[in-house]
């Protein structure tokens, strides 16, 4: 199970491009997906995939191979926890 | 640019799984992501990487098949332009 409140403090990383819970995304014109709100097992199964190079974007596979599968989880617990914007 | 009103009538298929603009996701403990409000580049690219299969989702894949470029921009354009939720 994932832990909200280290989420909360390892989403830091993801505010650059993502905008959360920031105002605006970085990059409007860029596709940077909206994250907040969204549900917490495509999460997982998303930053996996990144981890794994199933799903290919350069920034992303390196973000998740970073990350632990505890932290993974954390982060899609604390995302999917909050108000989509 | 995407037709909105046209967008609208072609994500009715979305909602089996999507629930858009329905009540809840078909599949709480599956992986499904939340696409009402997201990135309207975004969901453009991510629509392109299915067709093209660099996105690798059966369901997804074949659905994208089945969209024009424009189909795809119009669904996008709707998305996009209702609110997350």
């Amino acid at each position: 199970t994932g832990d909200k409140k280290n989420g909360r403090t390892l989403v830091y990383t993801c505010n650059g491009c993502h905008g959360v819970p920031g105002t605006n995304n970085a990059y409007p014109q860029y596709p940077v997906p909206k994250i907040a709100g969204q549900n917490e097992q495509y999460l997982i199964s998303a930053l996996h995939e990144y981890k794994a190079g199933d799903r290919t974007h350069p920034t992303m596979m390196a973000q998740a191979q970073s990350l632990s599968d505890q932290e993974i989880e954390d982060i899609a617990a604390y995302l999917s926890s909050i108000a989509p914007k």
